[in-house]
């Protein structure tokens, strides 16, 4: 056991321990919340196609110079542009062309006149083009116009590798006609808890017995940080059960084992003997509370990380170390995700660790106020579920007087 | 064409319109995400029994009384109480029995002596139980052990009707050993583009022609928000294909239909016109920008919210009207989004309509800055992919100096 390392220390350890997967080609459609490998450069130019704003008359803003209610003008009406339609003509001078908001402007004309400042109205597909337009208004050259590559040009830099990609970008790719694009491999997990004490959900309760909940919450935030799950169950506390679930793992290409239990000081740590036997591991203690024991090793190259099993600290240890690494791996960038700041509502006492208390952050007067749910036991899920972030006293302080501002973690959108 | 209604109002009558869906019965797994429709009361204590929070020795505090270093107790071990197992007998005064974390405490002990404080160490699971133990500090009754209920006693409330179930809500469910839970039913969204100038993605560009990018980004706004989708494709700009798109989405049982483009003043609007001729419709003129027409009708009972075919003004409609509209379908308690606050490091001019301002929001000695990106056009997705945040200008303000607070909206996790 070696001595008390900083969380940072841990979290960067692990860090330089992983890299972003292989990288693989998807179609776009498959695209959400993945992570660009490449660099995206603008096939062509967006819009593709200079085109109207506006649902009006395409002009050459010389020929309603001077327009006015009082005193409209008058011109042809050249043709119909319909959104789709391509216009091979140029517009001659002293004409307009009816046109739909998108659709492209004709050669000749260099401005729109929306249709609200003529003598025309809302009309219908079924419509024919009107003989003539009373202009009622000016335009200048470039009104009511997109021009071609207004909003990007061919070749400019659209996103750059470690992008995670949201729905409006996909949206843009989309626009661009990039219908592929190479993206890191999504991060595979395999996941098991360790301990003779854990019976599955769905069984009857026993005397002695408690249900398994941490890989069912695991789970979950594996997927909810873009992780993909290889489920192993409950691994009861032998090495060869526990070598069976990595040899399972192995088999199904995961990039980083998760456990959690068996990881303390404890007569029954499987895990880490097995690891110790048959891999390569580094167990620390770290100065944080709650969670202090964690380990990080290797089972024939793969990676494994194991979490204490006490469904809080696997939950704090799981915000702390493992969703970076599975950010890692996915090739996002490591940002520290610390940015909200609350007023404290009590004082609070810690114990000198780095520590992750269960708090209720609430509005008032627009400012955020944080005070803790109760006790702070590793155990108690109740109160991690009454929170809405995560408090994070730094190491090394003792106490915090009511009023100080404290960093807060939102475990949820109700605080944004 | 009816006069312009502020964006509260008309958010106000779209969730009017809408009731939360019908409670369906799901299991634990499958329930990351979804909403309660029934209270939780708990079925059982949480720990179920009491138990130790150390590997030591359980213990009668009275029988350590007065350890110490310099004058160890002695104490013989009784048995070994190994996690999951169920200790039948009553621990005798003046002895010790072996007890993991989490074991149950035997009758009789009142409280453990962590094995760092004995003359015993770590050891492994197949060591036989010593004969007996030297204890060197004294504990009080109830020291390092976890009492039953002290998370949660049997019928306390745990979740209320309308919380949307994180990871760790279910870890909690799942060691209450709740399986199964009453959550309302997943909106299922059917979705369509309309406009003649649309192309689908993966197909070779045609001049007067643009990609369809708002399905997509759609499609993934719905499934991030919590619905599922149906994607009826791009349809052209007749009534037999809307209609007929339409009866599939029927068809299909279909909670609310999405549309983008057809609903401004244009020539094709032919969603607006079979809603007018076949349904029930209501088109307003929001007073806010981009997006200001928006659509919400019935066909056959079935509503349907048309969003502006300019992407920027689809995906802010989305936010601001399709994403509250979901929440309700979904049982969710309407919550009004916008909780983070920016200094703005411009002057910004607004038009005197609530708008949706594309911008970047960096941080600077702890404080939230915010940029606009480049050009507002309601056709720019480039501005909007650069964007971290929506900045919001109230309605009736027509510009805001440098330094000025503003609200925004972050568009992803760069901000929290």
């Amino acid at each position: 056991m070696s001595t008390l390392l900083s969380v940072d220390e841990v979290r960067h350890y692990i860090l330089s321990q992983l890299s972003p997967l292989p990288v693989e080609t998807i179609s776009l459609e498959q695209a959400f919340r993945r992570v660009l490998a490449t660099p995206i450069l603008a096939p062509s130019d967006l819009p593709p196609f200079t085109n109207s704003s506006v649902d009006g008359f395409a002009v050459r803003a010389l020929d309603v110079k001077g327009a006015s209610q009082l005193h409209p003008i008058e011109l042809k009406v050249f043709a119909d542009i319909p959104a789709g339609f391509s216009p091979h003509f140029t517009l001659p001078p002293g004409h307009a062309a009816r046109i739909m908001t998108g659709a492209p402007l004709p050669n000749g004309a260099d401005a729109v006149v929306p249709i609200e400042n003529t003598n025309l109205s809302f009309h219908d597909k079924a419509t024919q083009p009107p003989y003539s337009v009373q202009v009622f208004n000016p335009v200048n050259p470039g009104d009511n116009v997109r021009p071609r590559g207004q909003d990007i040009l061919r070749g400019h830099p659209v996103f750059e590798p470690g992008h995670r990609l949201r729905p409006q970008d996909i949206g843009l790719l989309a626009a661009l006609g990039i219908s592929h694009i190479e993206v890191y491999r999504q991060p595979r997990l395999g996941i098991f808890s360790t301990g003779d004490e854990l019976i599955p959900l769905g069984t009857a309760p026993i005397p002695g017995k408690i249900y398994d909940s941490n890989r069912l919450m695991l789970k979950m935030l594996i997927e909810q940080a873009g992780g993909e799950v290889i489920d192993l169950g409950i691994v009861t506390d032998t090495l060869d059960n526990v070598r069976s679930a990595l040899d399972t793992a192995r088999r199904n290409n995961v990039d980083l084992v998760l456990t959690s239990g068996g990881v303390s000081v404890g007569v029954f740590d499987v895990v880490r003997h097995l690891i110790e036997q048959e891999g390569e591991r580094h167990l620390w203690r770290v100065n944080m509370r709650p969670g202090k024991p964690i380990l990080f090793g290797r089972y024939h190259e793969m990676p494994i990380l194991s979490l204490p099993g006490n469904p809080v600290s696997a939950f704090v240890g799981f915000w702390v170390f493992v969703r970076p690494a599975i950010y890692r791996l996915a090739g996002l960038p490591f940002v520290p995700p610390l940015r909200l700041k609350a007023i404290l509502e009590h004082p609070i006492e810690s114990d000198g660790r780095e520590s992750y208390l269960r708090a209720i952050v609430s509005y008032t007067n627009g400012q955020r106020l944080a005070r803790l749910t109760g006790h702070q036991g590793s155990g108690n899920l109740f109160g991690l579920s009454q929170a809405n972030a995560l408090l994070i006293v730094p190491a090394g302080v003792k106490s915090l007087p009511t009023g100080h501002e404290v960093d807060i973690w939102p475990l949820d959108d109700s605080l944004i």
